[in-house]
């Protein structure tokens, strides 16, 4: 709790801030002819969507660009890339890439260069110049540039803005990742930041041809069969503590492997909890395949989780958290449930 | 399929027609002082969300406004009226402001006085101008004046539209019921019908103080444990057939009575069997609590589903319909797959 109002940087980013960083981006785009776009580690819908809609701009502007992540990307982004333009980070292969660049955009990712793995290492020695863009209410002093606005509802509308501050052709190849963006970091249009502008700029990638309804099914409804079966059982275990306002469940490592389902692919399904009447808070337990268990936070924006992530060795946002710690599973569970009574009951919660 | 071109209407509605449109009708608001307005039978949050805006903006112009349903509002959105604004009709009580009624707008509602209920046979006998606004693309000539325009995502679309045609003040009060309208009719702005239009109204409406993780939260985080614990039943009996195309659950009333869940408040888990990869048509088997059988139908949009609950004897839209037939449970789903089976093969798609 009042997690939020720490987490905010004191630079308010108005619009005439904006329009001079744009300028100055503008700027060192039109000065230089090779790029890298990178994002953090296990790549999301953000992420992605910002590095491929990027990358098609600065083609249209004549740049050589390549896009290297750290990780690939998740399975239900696949179709994103048919062409395979996005690559998972090889020393051999990419290292020409990176010390050839230029510029090297650091999208999605403020905070330190280790959130972008191994590859951080490695463009944190490249003598290019570093700009992140990122929506995250952190610190990005990494970077040589950075444009930060904590009010976006993704990263993508910062790169819509960027592409409009430059007269961009906003083409459906770049609409189209940058409305998977928003759709997958606002939660179809849900979440807390998303705001007037994030609908604006939903409207132009409309206009741009982008088609919702074929994007929801190819975001949302490819799922194999066994993927519900096991979204079956952690349902049936969901359950309560703490007077209602916490509902948690569990996936073991061998349920994973019965329903031929990843770990990773999973993670979404902590939000199922929140939809129960009074829960303020969502835990899943998921465990790994070297026994360990993965916990992810989910909160409906009234308590944070954070600060309870943080005690357990992990971290993130205020309302969307995780960490990871020791197994086996029921262990692990009782261990949680203990560091949230503390936590809430330091905080008056449970009184 | 091909259900879709042959339920456009032959009128397309340019901007202009429009325009005039929403002259004629503030002219008749102008010229009257007393308002009912209805909405189809078991209302759902685009009826209700209209009836409410409009009501607060009908009030803003010193008219006098009764709503009237013929059922009640469904449990999700009773929040939106905690003021008890919304009647469901009873004779006694609602005769004589219907019959005093100057305007009657019927929401939401186009096709025919049945669709209203009961409360229809009593509307079509008043004297009143009967004015239908609609975004689904039904006839309307059953009422003295029409705006149909099958295009909108919403009839909220056009309740907006009319407000600002008539440069009414979008208070908090008028926006909030809309946004619900949109976000519930749109499935949360990704079905077919949601355009650059949806997400601009979307806009103005969080600018006039939405604010969406909160609607959001009312809307569809407010389930009872037991809503999930029969989500996750519905899971586990989650079944393809047709090679995969079509998948189908089912839940009996004494399921239902276990868990203390309303049968119509599962409806949406029809969309469930959606997310599965290669389905493209999801059947829901409910059973009543007189032994027969409900049946959801919902299509991922290529393949028409009213034409098959048209011969069971339902009807619906292309890509959501239902029907009721005789149970038991077991028989109506041999019943139901054995219609499919026959349609799919009429249409060569079993070949």
């Amino acid at each position: 709790m009042g997690k939020q109002d720490s987490t905010q940087p004191d630079f308010p980013l108005t619009k005439i801030f904006m329009a001079n960083v744009w300028s100055n981006v503008a700027d060192i785009i039109k000065q230089h002819q090779r790029f890298v776009l990178i994002t953090h580690e296990r790549p999301d819908g953000d992420g992605v969507g910002c590095e491929l809609a990027l990358a098609v701009f600065l083609k249209q502007l004549g740049k050589e660009v390549a896009i290297i992540n750290n990780d690939p990307l998740p399975e239900m982004l696949e179709f994103l890339d048919e062409q395979g333009c996005v690559r998972v980070y090889h020393p051999d292969r990419d290292q020409s890439a990176l010390t050839n660049a230029e510029v090297i955009f650091v999208l999605d990712t403020a905070e330190n260069w280790s959130r972008l793995g191994k590859l951080g290492e490695v463009a944190q020695q490249i003598s290019a110049t570093t700009i992140c863009l990122d929506h995250h209410p952190e610190d990005a002093s990494f970077t040589d540039m950075a444009v930060i606005d904590p009010q976006a509802g993704a990263t993508a509308e910062l790169i819509f803005e960027l592409i409009e501050y430059m007269n961009g052709d906003l083409t459906l190849d770049m609409a189209l990742p940058l409305y998977v963006a928003l759709v997958t970091d606002t939660g179809s249009f849900r979440f807390g930041k998303t705001s007037a502008r994030t609908h604006r700029i939903a409207a132009r990638l409309l206009e741009a041809g982008v088609i919702p309804h074929q994007i929801y099914s190819q975001i949302y409804e490819q799922r194999p069969l066994g993927h519900l079966h096991l979204q079956s059982q952690l349902l049936a275990q969901l359950t309560l503590a703490f007077g209602g306002r916490l509902a948690w469940s569990k996936v073991s490592q061998e349920t994973l492997q019965r329903y031929g389902v990843n770990r990773r692919d999973i993670t979404y399904l902590v939000d199922l909890g929140l939809s129960v009447a009074g829960v303020e808070v969502s835990v899943l337990f998921s465990e790994t395949n070297n026994g360990s268990v993965r916990l992810n936070f989910r909160s409906k924006g009234r308590l944070a989780v954070n600060d309870i992530a943080q005690r357990l060795g992990g971290g993130g946002h205020p309302f969307a958290a995780g960490a990871q710690i020791e197994g086996p599973l029921e262990q692990a569970i009782q261990q949680v449930l203990k560091q949230v009574q503390q936590t809430w009951s330091q905080d008056g919660l449970l009184s």
